[in-house]
């Protein structure tokens, strides 16, 4: 994993402000905005909730177009959800400005908000903002990536080049910011490498699938999840396999990094499992486990306790064949359709680590899927049991 | 909720016996058999785990057969699962000691074990055990409440007498047992009503749906996981829907204790959904709100914070109108299509009850559905942090 470099730059064509508009108590910088110089082809995955923010339907909706974006403006620390037709207004009020601003059309503006539900935003703070964030714009990535924060304990961001120098920088939010309201996960990635938009729609699902929605802290998923990638084509043609390699090194990159930082983590939680009959049942597989709160629970305490990886294999409906499964810990086998002997006091030392990986084998097929989750620990009740009052 | 009347006895027809047989480390009660003088008509109900233990495995293939049973047989303290064909032998060989001292087919038998997975069962004890057991038989209820808790924190017993005089008395063990393992829920059912066995099978998979399927704890599912109802028919011909209610309400009084005692619960958690397109959607968004980390922190810390039902029912998958949805929690309403102004400190204060009760209404039907869990405390984590080790 890496940490966000101060000095990383925005693909070509991409430049980024951020300021503190007052919608966060705190004072931190709360609303961004990137823009491109040119038109970019993209792709969106939103939240699969039927409680979707206005924000999520509305980028889903244009997605559905297949025109062309230039701007991306995000506010956090309220997530505009459970606010009305008045909120689905505001959502588009802000995309509305920002184009005006930018003299792009509305339709080539997306939005994002994450934060606390049912609240409308004050929308006199977020127009006068959006109003100021041009005159800011620059090419620097940091404070885009620290702006979309909630309560992550630092930005996120991954970064690739290819062959024919065309960049890829991604940025997300992650599960640390449960604490305005909820495990709102964003990542964004930008590029300036050329690429076919139906293939780019094609593959992202895909990459989605085994890199962000691999990531579990709570199971909660919110309303306003979202992950895009926009490219500008400005870096001119690339190899596409090479491209979506990469784009699924950024985005795993990004999604590791949100699961080490889930609230009140002390440590990132991989499962790893193969011998499944598709990918979709091993990723279920490996992501049931890593959303276990037994199983987290006993990763906090460096407790082999394999049994929960059973358990919630078991629960996941993944198809199993018991009596070929198999179960390492930390690279230790400790069954193979029987409990195997192990020390179970040097296998509970390997585990205070700052990464605990199970390694499962469903014994019935030849598909793999990773996931990653974090430990459970009392602070993550401390944190979330009293934040609105 | 009833607790456990200590003169409590089974129905006509039915004893039980519990010893210590030395499979809990802390002595206590383990091992606990019930017997019916007469064949029993019987429904059964086991996990939906793909990596079930092998009792669940045996008595589903029992129940496959339609023959009558006679007795069960229970130990506490070893799920005897994730244990191969050795297991398997070890759990056959439970009902084969049983039927054997009762004079009974081994087939006429039901197992259970609830406890550690992954630990072959020390079955010198369990058999010298099974020989003891029968010279202990008695009516009284609680000594088998009690040998088939683990870290329950109390035992729990409903009951219910039908107006032709016949009984019901069920009995449960709860997910404040996770301490060995896992949630594992038992609930057994005994009656000396005269019930069709087919009408009973056909009921039984919508009473448990309703009731105990509709508790959660912590989301895991166990893979010893079973609820049955057994019925001696000595007390003769019983009106089939007045029975069914009495049924029914056996089960969700046992459903909310098991939510009540959750591991580190402090209060319980229930959700009603109406309005629902299905009642199996209802009760999704119901248990999806009951087992959402976030909403049960909040539950913990009596805060009103509405915003994280909205998430979970979007979460669950049920179909929704926002427009039209309503939530309110004790009983005071605080979303109606949009935030409603409320005094929250009032709501919060109201929020310090053994019961924490959020209505919600999908706005999309008429079917309705109830769950039930309890609060997220820190407790939770520090008693499943280190359990093995």
């Amino acid at each position: 994993m890496t940490s966000t470099p101060p000095d990383l730059t925005f693909p070509q064509g991409f430049q980024a402000a951020a300021m503190a508009a007052g919608i966060k108590p705190s004072g931190r910088t709360d609303l961004s905005l990137v823009t491109s110089s040119h038109d970019c082809m993209w792709a969106f995955a939103g939240t699969r909730s039927t409680t979707a923010a206005a924000c999520v339907t509305r980028n889903r909706a244009l997605a559905g177009t297949g025109a062309p974006v230039r701007a991306l403006l995000v506010n956090a620390g309220n997530a505009n959800a459970a606010t009305g037709e008045g909120g689905a207004r505001d959502n588009a009020g802000m995309a509305d400005a920002a184009g005006s601003v930018l003299n792009v059309p509305a339709e080539a503006v997306l939005t994002a908000s994450t934060g606390i539900i049912g609240h409308r935003l004050p929308m006199d703070r977020v127009l006068s903002g959006v109003e100021h964030l041009p005159d800011e714009l620059g090419t620097a990535a940091a404070p885009f990536a620290q702006a979309i924060m909630t309560t992550d304990t630092h930005p996120k961001t991954a970064h690739a080049t290819l062959s024919t120098g065309a960049r890829l920088v991604g940025t997300a939010k992650g599960s640390g910011m449960i604490h305005p309201d909820m495990a709102t996960m964003f990542a964004f990635v930008f590029t300036d490498a050329q690429v076919d938009q139906a293939a780019l729609r094609a593959a992202f699902p895909g990459v989605v699938a085994r890199t962000f929605n691999a990531v579990t802290v709570d199971g909660d998923t919110s309303t306003n999840d979202m992950a895009a990638v926009l490219a500008n084509g400005l870096a001119g043609p690339v190899d596409q396999a090479e491209f979506l390699s990469a784009l699924e090194g950024v985005m795993r990159d990004l999604a590791r990094q949100i699961a080490a930082d889930g609230e009140g983590a002390t440590k990132l939680l991989t499962v790893k499992v193969r011998g499944a009959r598709s990918e979709a049942e091993a990723l279920t597989a490996a992501r049931t486990c890593c959303v276990s709160p037994l199983l987290k629970s006993a990763v906090h305490g460096n407790d082999p306790n394999w049994g929960r990886v059973i358990m919630a294999v078991g629960r996941s409906g993944a198809a199993v064949n018991i009596e070929a499964m198999t179960v390492a810990v930390q690279g230790q086998p400790v069954f193979a359709g029987q409990p195997l002997a192990y020390d179970a006091a040097q296998v509970s030392e390997s585990m205070k680590a700052a990464e605990v990986v199970f390694d499962v084998n469903l014994g019935v097929g030849d598909a793999t899927g990773e996931a990653w989750g974090c430990d459970l620990s009392a602070e993550y009740v401390s944190i979330n049991a009293d934040y609105t009052t």
